[in-house]
C-alpha cells in the first residue's frame, strides 16, 4: 500500500466510527447489523497510520451514554469493540483499552488490555475507549488525590495525550463525551460517509485539512 | 426586523467569534483593529436570539490563552469585551460575565458582572466568558468541594448550562478550549466568513442545519 506525503502530521489522531446503524438501515439490514462491518475499516486505518509514522490513535469504542441502547444493538458494538482490539493486539501496537471496568458493560474479554501491553515491535500507541464515560473520567481524579493541581494527571484517560485531530464519520460534528480534556484545542474533520464505507482517501483528505490549520493551542 | 420559523431551536447557543485578526491583515489593517469590527456583530446575535426565543447565549469573550498574545492586541480584545457587555447591560438581557478574576487580565470594568444580573426586562440568559481558562474552571471545583459526585454543580462555570449549538466563525474546526463540560454533546457549526463580516444568514444557516441534528445526548 502506497500512502500519499504529508508535510506536517498530526502526533495524535482520534476516530469517532459514527454511522454503523444508519449504513445497515440504508441497505435495508437492522441497525445492529452494521456494527460488525466497522472492524475492517479501524484495521485500514491502523495500517495507514503506521505507514504514515502517526504516533497515537484513540479509537471511540462505545461510551456509557451508548450503552442505554437496545440489548441487540449493545452486543453488537460490543462483539465489534471485542474483535477489534484482539484483532489489533496481533498486529505491532502499544495497546491500551480506557473505560469504566467497575460495570457488567464492560466485557471481560478487554480487561487484559486495561494495562498499556507491547505487542509485537509496538511501533504506534493504539487507544481503544470501551465503556467510556467523561463523567467517570473526570471524576475519577478526585479519587486519586484531592490536589487541584494533579488533575490532569489523575483523570481516568491520564495515559491518552492530547489529541491534535479528531475525525468523526457519519455526518455529525460533536464529541459525543470523548476526552473532553484531550479535545480542548483538537481540529475536527468530519467525513459524511458512513464508517463501514470507509475509505483511505477519507483519512488523506482530512489530512490534507489538517496540514492547513494553524495550531495555536488555543493562544 | 424579521426572523425566519424554525421547527426546533437549540436552547443554548455558544458563539465562537473568531477571525478578527485575519479580517483586519485582509483590510491591510494591523490584527489588533479587527477587534473593534466584532461589537455590532453580537449585538446582531443578540437581537435575533431575543426575537427568536432562545433561552440562553454564551459568548466566547476571550481566555487565558489568548493572553498570551501581544499587548497591543491585548487591549484591543479586552477593550471589545469590555464595550460588549456595556452595551449589552443596557438591553433586556440577564447578564453573566464567567471568567478568573484573580488575575490582572480581567479588567475591573467587568467585575460588576461576574454576578449574574438582570438588566431591562431580562428576556434572555447572556454569559461572556472573560479571562476564562478550561483549565481553571474544572479544578476550581476542587475548592468548592471534595465530593466527586458534586463536581459538575462546582465548576467555575456551574451557572453555564449545556450548550446545544455552538456557533464558530472564521473556518476553524475547534472548542479553543471553551467549557469542556457543557460542550460534550453540543452541535457545532462552521461558518467560513470571518466574525467581523456577520451577517443573519449565517446564523439562519446554522439553526437550519441544526434542525436536521438528532439530540441523542451521547446515547
Amino acid at each position: 500500500m502506497e500512502v500519499p506525503k504529508f508535510k506536517r502530521l498530526p502526533r495524535h489522531i482520534a476516530i469517532i466510527p459514527d454511522g454503523n446503524r444508519r449504513w445497515a438501515q440504508a441497505r435495508g439490514l437492522e441497525k445492529h447489523e452494521g456494527y460488525d462491518n466497522g472492524i475492517i475499516p479501524g484495521l485500514k486505518v491502523y495500517d495507514i497510520c503506521v505507514r504514515l509514522g502517526i504516533e497515537e490513535v484513540t479509537f471511540f469504542g462505545f461510551t456509557q451514554d451508548n450503552t442505554k441502547r437496545s440489548e441487540v444493538q449493545r452486543k453488537a458494538f460490543v462483539d465489534s469493540c471485542i474483535k477489534s482490539v484482539q484483532e489489533l493486539s496481533k498486529r505491532d501496537a502499544e495497546l491500551l483499552v480506557v473505560g469504566n471496568t467497575n460495570s457488567d458493560m464492560f466485557p471481560k474479554e478487554l480487561l487484559p488490555y486495561t494495562k498499556k501491553t507491547k505487542f509485537g515491535k509496538g511501533k504506534i500507541k493504539i487507544n481503544f475507549l470501551v465503556n467510556y464515560g467523561w463523567y467517570w473520567d473526570l471524576t475519577y481524579a478526585y479519587d486519586n488525590s484531592s490536589d487541584k493541581e494533579k488533575m490532569v494527571e489523575n483523570i481516568a484517560s491520564a495515559d491518552i495525550t492530547r489529541i491534535d485531530l479528531l475525525i468523526r464519520w457519519g455526518a455529525r460534528c460533536r464529541l459525543s463525551g470523548m476526552l473532553p480534556i484531550q479535545t480542548v484545542y483538537s481540529d475536527i474533520y468530519v467525513v459524511d460517509e458512513m464508517w463501514p464505507d470507509f475509505k483511505p482517501e477519507h483519512l488523506y483528505n482530512a489530512l490534507e485539512w489538517y496540514q492547513d490549520q494553524d495550531i495555536t493551542l488555543g493562544g
